[in-house]
């Protein structure tokens, strides 16, 4: 079989896209995957999940009114969205099985872990191979966790995993956990007329993000009959004949939750047991392999990117971390990946998206804060097409007006984020972000009002 | 009445902004206006097609089928769709009002034209005022152009302004003009069933545009049942007991066209007539206002933005030019409006988007050309959502990699080359769009793919 130059375990965004860049590089890379390729996002996160909210924002615009669309008994056909989803998602995954090909790299199926120094031991259920190489690169991600005692049956209690291929729709779910998985899943259901309730141990949703935005988005989430449990901890299950009961506490108060289903969407766990890290000194802390700047674990051959090694847990960053880890590897790299400049998105309706720094967290850090808001009803597409709910929050320094953070909560959010990603990276001012020309009506000019806002001089507000 | 620092004729998407920007740098100012305030843009223009191609887009994709969307005897109710276009302009132009109010801007009912020097002369049908100021800006804007001898009746046939206001859904339509407007409309007809022939002179839609997106857009008029005549000319119109009938010519052959409507979509003429321009020494070239790059006319205290001054004709551009003139009248600033800066966008499905030059433009300026070009199907989130039609070109100078243009054809095209624009004001080059960490899964994605493209170095592609 040959040495290779870098083994990756794993093929999510993170692993498939430092093989990518890997062999782009010059080495002779292989993938381990002992599952779908693509991983947990191309297969059961962001992918079909996307699918899945894209289609419960058709429905739900269609349930509650289009201008100009008449129809009658419009109603939900839950399996043909889960069937949507899962196309979505194999299309994905084979299209990463062909980028391998185009690239040459390898693709070992089985579970891999490391072996002794310079090996990769592959397993399955019929073999084990070792395979010899200079780098090892770990991208393990992440898995669903559960409170310990719960039993996740498919049936009535779930996590994400188990959600995405139920195409069974409850009359009535319970969610525990407001994150951005809970979230995401109580706007769907919601869509489709299940009685949502959702339950967060901190006194907002959305936890760690702006708090105007997670009001706002609490809001709409009541407004749209989900009914939202703030500072209340889960305590307990109880199986009934049909359904579940939780007990759940809040305000100091234990109160019962009914529901045909509960969905446990309170974390993910890194995937760290069974690597073989110990062996080779690999050092795991507080769950997480530990890497420095340049990705490198504390065994100087093996290197770790994406969720195994730590917040925040996202595809993007996965990938990003990827690109940099092979970089590092083949030497043409310095600096590692910025977490400030890491995007998160939220894709429920009103969507939310974050970058950079809160206004919270820029003023605890000393700096003397610029804040443009700006509400998307001054905006003229918002009008047009009928989304006019949330606003945007721009956060920048007020010395030479340096874009320290974005939070935003509102229709085309998820991707306007991306441009003000562009303006953190390149350390633009609000002067800067207000002076492009965009193109109108778009639903993005209200980055360059909530710029010039911040100046105090916003035109269209 | 006191006597005006700045009178702005016209209180369009060029002389609203204008104003508001002159108000804050101190101006005593005040607005002329014989019609609803917002002009065209916002009362007959881009807000209300907007609205319509809206509606129009998402009766489609029910019409198309949306997974899990089950609905039986799915059809139009036309009328609704004006109703709500109608409401969101109305909605806009009384933000405009309130915002005159809150910059402290008189508005002044009526037709405005330069008077004496210092003048402005406000014309209502039952009286004449004149205002004093020591400067005029000109923001009248542009109308709708037909053909000498054809008689717009409202009924038969119309031009833009007519079809906004038409509650009649025709069988079929002829719309001669394939350019920004003419292609909007086809959609827009097309997706309530109408049955459309576009008939357009050049041989190619959207003329100007990149080559391969205008023939990527008329393939897709011809999957969704469209009829595209190119190299094809208008040459008479009859009105026969029911509807029209039109002669063309194409390949050196007549035909007759026949449809229950014909719409005009062959372009837009200022609005230059009846301005008193000529007395006070005002000079018109090719039916534009002639002016410097302060945006000034040939008369010193006169000057003139947005369609009345030339192309481009789009409202954003007429905005930027409001608050250049403004800050050139201030003192405040020293640049005009980079043309090649301004972007241009096309509502319909798949969206048209384009800034800058295109590889063909580029190539006849001498640029060493590198061209990044990206199929949406290379998106996760164009699969997850179903939207894997067309591609992104970047165009860029081989050079430093400096970003000369970019022309997209997909979903979600008219958001994400805001994300260019920026990038070319910053003056980036491929490798800076390349490197910025996006959230995935977006659209906008493709950007960095495109970029990486350029560089020979795709990761998903």
């Amino acid at each position: 079989m040959g040495k290779y130059d870098l083994i990756v375990v794993g093929s999510g965004p993170g692993g498939y896209v430092a093989a990518i860049r890997a062999s782009q590089l010059g080495m002779r890379t292989a993938v381990v995957e002992q599952d779908e390729l693509g991983g947990v996002c191309l297969n059961w996160g962001c992918i079909p999940t996307k699918s899945i909210l894209h289609s419960a924002e058709q429905f739900d615009a269609v349930a509650r009114g289009v201008p100009g669309l008449v129809a009658d008994s419009v109603r939900p056909d839950y399996p043909a969205v889960i069937d949507a989803s899962r196309k979505a998602a194999r299309r994905l995954s084979r299209g990463v099985r062909s980028l391998m090909k185009k690239n040459r790299i390898d693709v070992l199926a089985g579970r891999g872990e490391l072996g002794g120094p310079g090996q990769v031991v592959v397993r399955t259920q019929a073999s084990e191979e070792v395979h010899e190489c200079d780098r090892t690169l770990l991208a393990t991600g992440s898995s669903e966790w559960v409170f310990p005692g719960v039993e996740v049956d498919g049936q009535r209690v779930l996590t994400s995993r188990e959600a995405l291929d139920s195409k069974r729709l409850p009359e009535s779910i319970a969610i525990v956990g407001g994150g951005a998985v809970g979230v995401e899943f109580a706007y769907a259901y919601a869509c489709y007329g299940v009685r949502v309730t959702l339950i967060e141990l901190q006194d907002q949703l959305l936890p760690g993000f702006d708090r105007q935005i997670a009001e706002e988005l609490a809001r709409a989430f009541e407004r749209r009959g989900i009914s939202v449990l703030l500072g209340t901890s889960y305590r307990s299950l109880e199986r009934p004949a049909e359904g579940v009961s939780l007990t759940v506490e809040g305000q100091g108060e234990e109160r019962e939750v009914s529901a045909d289903q509960v969905l446990f969407a309170v974390g993910r766990r890194a995937r760290v047991d069974g690597l073989g890290l110990e062996g080779r000194g690999v050092e795991v802390k507080d769950g997480f392999i530990r890497v420095g700047e340049d990705l490198r674990t504390t065994a100087p051959d093996v290197w770790a990117i994406g969720d195994c090694n730590g917040p925040p847990l996202l595809a993007h960053a996965a990938s990003h971390e990827g690109v940099a880890a092979a970089e590092f590897m083949a030497g043409v790299r310095r600096r590692g990946v910025d977490p400030l400049l890491i995007p998160g998105n939220v894709y429920c309706q009103p969507q939310v998206a974050t970058i950079g720094l809160s206004e919270a967290q820029a003023r605890e850090r000393g700096h003397d804060v610029q804040v443009g808001k700006l509400p998307f009803v001054a905006s003229g597409k918002a009008v047009a097409t009928g989304h006019t709910t949330g606003f945007v929050k721009l956060v920048a320094d007020s010395r030479y007006g340096e874009v320290l953070g974005c939070q935003i909560i509102g229709a085309g959010a998820t991707e306007m984020i991306n441009e003000i990603a562009f303006a953190m990276t390149l350390e633009c001012s609000v002067t800067e972000v207000a002076e492009v020309c965009r193109a109108h009506p778009t639903l993005s000019e209200v980055l360059a009002e909530a710029a010039l806002s911040a100046e105090g001089r916003a035109i269209n507000f």
